[in-house]
């Protein structure tokens, strides 16, 4: 049996930016995959690199998302030599809208700490923001412009990471779940799967909503559950807007194609990963109000998928207190297509022992478990 | 080249109708269809056989679709021999509920025009209404009760009709698109196709709302235009109601295989047969409220299809009086399954010289044209 | 927590069947399923009930075929009353041609045999075959006609047993995955889901291509393993066939709604259920052999699913002999769609301690582990 | 109603690629596409630019297909910049296989007079060919290397020249079939459409397949016919090709996303463009021989299309002789794609009065109708 340096069991977006990340360090690495690579939320995704969007106020993840977004524009180029996929970089930005004056104030509040931190983040009034968008609602109380808030195509960036990889001499197995570990006292001596066992001398935990049955199998069970989103897109000639647009629990991005992608619900159903009549429309009242247009589009296609969410909203990212040769990245809800490249860097490092670049600490996977303890 | 007795234009559920009719009398007939046979409105239609629902008031059409409907129970054990096929013949009728007290009076006059007439139409009230269907929403105002209002599978229904009209030696030609008549004075003596020319002692046309065009190459177009629907289907297990449910622009049938069966939008939107998000989700809001459990259903399929309408609303059935050989089955609207067996039945005696046994008169195709001439 | 008679671990065809008789017998059971109701090999399946054609010689599995393929007349009108739902049974029986003189006499001495225990087998010419079906090859060798070979359709029938099932009190869960067992000595006290935990006095195996990883977490794994059968769908107008047609490695079976259903390989490829190239080409080449007019056919669908093999080629059914209260019923292979009545009749026994009313010692779970220890 | 300087009749890659060149010349113009934008062979096409392997001998295409090809690099840029689409412009060339060695010698002709005309075409043994591609068959007879005849995505093509010309003022019509022309004279007052009448100084014929059917509407058919093509693609991790490998009836395309492209037989089923089982499962045989590891990867999608042909093989490109103020730009069929750009300057061209820029005598609208009068 071959051993490998690293066994990564996952193949969304974070497992195969790993392998990308770890095989240009060198690394023989596998990849696991229960069913087919970036099947889930990977997929699904939006693209949107959100970095400043998603965070009301300053915290612990905030400046990993940065970072994250700031390797985009290096990283598009890189991945179209290395794999012969374009990412979709595109640069347009977003336009954050407020439905209420209250909105507005939690807004301009966003804007004043984001500024302060040096980051752009300018109000628009509803006037300038139908100058740049004129097919969005008049009804809107203004905009946050968030010009670095750009966007990718999900499922290429996912593609392109596996792709690179596999150039470099990634294996990557499809179909194959891990159903247990061959464990030798704290350490792991390999993994099993319905295509047999695969040992390493590391493993990553990288299951995305998933993680949560796989580290109950190593007996320190991580808080990570699923949480359904649901998505539409509709084909539009020409495109009647260049940015992305986002409103209280709904975005349209402009995709390639003449497409808008629109999401997203956030539910709470189990591993149950269908789309629901009450989701969807919802999620097409709310587009409908913000780009009044969209209602005479024709619907292209809907799908939902599991967003692997955990107990404080923080990703899992960092090695395992119980199991000395296992690493997690997990949990990273909304962000992974965000997260990827920062998170697939910082994996690498850890692997190869050298020092991870950032403080994570707030990410430690064994955080939960020191609470009840004390 | 092969004479006919009749030409049928048009493979819908109404053209394979008067295939199988005609066929059942001995008539050797050829049926073209431009597309695929049942591909559109037939296909996508709830398969209501509401003769009662449709009707506010008393009206021309009313006699007409009572005696169609009465020929379904025979027609379902006919078909499932001469095809064998399952037309999905359910009996468990429909419940027409209100919003208002409004529209309660409007279904309580509905009721008493319809008892005197001799037809079942019992007024339940909300709590008489759950215990019958303990799924709808406590919300309503009671429902009109139409017991004879009864449901079949629209694309069983097409099939059947056209697989038996095939046994019984009709020729069934797809993707066969009319383009031209060739006339010798008053007659046509030939229809022409992307396949070459077909020739006939008759010619119907029967084609849904494409029917304008056609009737436009022979020089008498007939005001048939084309009206959206849109629907979509859920999964259900087990099924939440047995009966048709049915409110102000929303219906939901119980359909085989644990499905629920949800329309219909109507739109005017030319020939453009997609589906529209502003459609789709009011829809969507309105199954939502009728049936509240709706919303945790996962979404099976959506769809949408273009019904032949007219200015005044009434099918056009009969003989041309411009074209000597030619007669018009078209115009049904919503009405084309309820409406096909006697439509099939009424054509197939016209062509053969028998009396039709209803009176057509409401129906002429030259009622508009007469019109302006007085 | 509720406690169950009986939690059924598998909603493909077999678990259906089970949790429909059991439901009879006034048991409550729970069935519990990874994905969606039938989503595999039940849905793929051909619908085929071969309890002649698949046995060349006399051996173990016949009896209980033949006795299950005397169930379906009456299970047909049984669960159309109790599920709605039609189960397409098609009593035209089966040709099962041969291509060469050798493959002529296997099939005489299969006619023999079968002849000698009372069953209709005759062997016909090809003139007599293409009296039948004028639209098979002339170049065959002749067919042994098999009028009791009838079948149904896969995707209704198990549709109907769940739906039935559901009906009597069944509890169905879908998308609940079991990831292990709570075991007290030699007893499963809960079965672990991602759902939760599920408790019954006792465990029903009917995981189809999955029952070897069931297995394995109660420690006495079974060897159950995929094989995967690729098939696909063309549309006729007409039919040119109304009985199954059956050559070596392609059988062609003529279904509702002018459809030809054309299946299957036989690939040993782990859990990777995606059709293959190589798999598809081979088999439409069969069918253009056997029934040359196929070639100008248009395709409807195609699809690939993995059907359940074991070491002997027989099923496992009754019960472990290292847990005290679980049974297996799992290992049909391509005969799920044909035994599951008995298989559901049988099982329901069991659990309500009744004699099962045949000889099941060579379908016994430990029939394997027991030969290493002599 | 508004007067367009140009009406384009077709939405296909010809048509696109008009409308994009004349918008850029600042000619206002209207496109009518009777269903979507590139639904039919504009789309399905595998994007070959073939401007060398189609020619066996030089002939009148030669030179408008080498010009063609030339302008694509410039183009790619220009179209990313106009329309935010990359239209997936691959430089890695083609390999042209041998599978006897007559065939390789009329490669070696072939390879002859390119290099003669300056073209790079060299001979590669069966040993160097498997050092660039080591997955094709070691059983060729060698190939001919054409490493100019290059490729792009035909989808997005089609969808970049629709949306750059949108974003130039091009009104684009879909679902919007022309059904009739009035005319004064020799000359074309206005088309008449399921959406009303347009009304232009110029009409452009750019219906595909559908071009006869027009052009009879306007006195003059011209004998374009439907020639099928059925492709399918397989997914590939990773890719086993860089170029495309293309054998006699089997080409096989490298696409973004690990797509391999397999295409296209060619059949004349009039306008049936549903996929048959002897078409494709002969296409999979060639592709399976050509690359033995495709019988292993999984099926993506399969499709068919409809491809416009004439009676001589040339395209339709110039005025017609009957009709003052009409142009016929169609007939391209397997070369559509390769040709779009030439076909769209030179048309811009004669729209605006300049010079074609190339001698079009061998591809007059009218060089068949003037055979006869002779």
């Amino acid at each position: 049996m071959t051993t490998y340096d690293a066994v990564i069991i996952g193949g969304g977006v974070i497992g195969a930016a790993i392998a990308y990340y770890a095989a240009k360090r060198g690394q023989k690495v596998v990849l696991l995959e229960k069913d087919s690579l970036a099947a889930h939320s990977s997929r699904a995704a939006g693209g949107m690199l959100g970095a400043q969007v998603e965070f009301p106020e300053p915290g612990p993840l905030v400046e990993l998302s940065l970072y994250s977004r700031t390797m985009f524009r290096e990283l598009a180029v890189e991945l179209q030599q290395a794999s012969g996929i374009d990412i979709g970089f595109n640069e347009a930005g977003m336009l954050r809208t407020a439905w209420t004056d209250e909105e507005k104030q939690t807004l301009l509040k966003q804007a004043t700490w984001q500024r302060a931190a040096g980051l752009k983040a300018d109000w628009l009034e509803t006037s300038d923001v139908r100058v740049l968008e004129p097919a969005v609602s008049s009804e809107i109380k203004g905009a946050l412009s968030l010009p670095d808030d750009t966007q990718v195509s999900a499922p290429h960036l996912s593609r392109a990471f596996a792709v690179a990889a596999a150039r470099l001499g990634a294996v990557l197995v499809e179909r194959c779940a891990a159903t247990n570990f061959r464990m030798k006292g704290f350490r792991i001596e390999a993994v099993q799967t319905n295509q047999g066992e695969f040992s390493g001398e590391q493993y990553i935990i990288a299951g995305g909503a998933w993680s949560g049955e796989l580290t109950k199998l190593l007996g320190a069970p991580l808080s990570v559950f699923p949480l359904k989103g649901e998505a539409f897109s509709v084909l539009a000639v020409p495109q009647p807007i260049t940015h992305t647009v986002y409103s209280h629990g709904c975005y349209i991005v402009p995709k390639e194609g003449n497409r808008l992608l629109v999401g997203a619900s956030v539910q709470d159903c189990g591993f149950d990963d269908r789309l629901s009549i009450g989701g969807l429309h919802q999620l097409m009242a709310k587009a409908v109000r913000l780009l009044p247009d969209i209602a005479a589009y024709p619907l292209e296609q809907t799908w939902a998928s599991l967003r692997p969410q955990t107990a404080d909203g923080l990703p899992y990212l960092g090695r395992m207190a119980s199991v000395s040769n296992a690493i997690v990245a997990s949990g990273h809800f909304r962000n992974g297509i965000l997260l990827s490249p920062a998170t697939g860097e910082i994996v690498s490092r850890l692997l190869t022992g050298e020092a991870p670049g950032l403080d994570l600490s707030a990410f430690a996977p064994d955080r939960h478990q020191s609470i009840p303890a004390s």
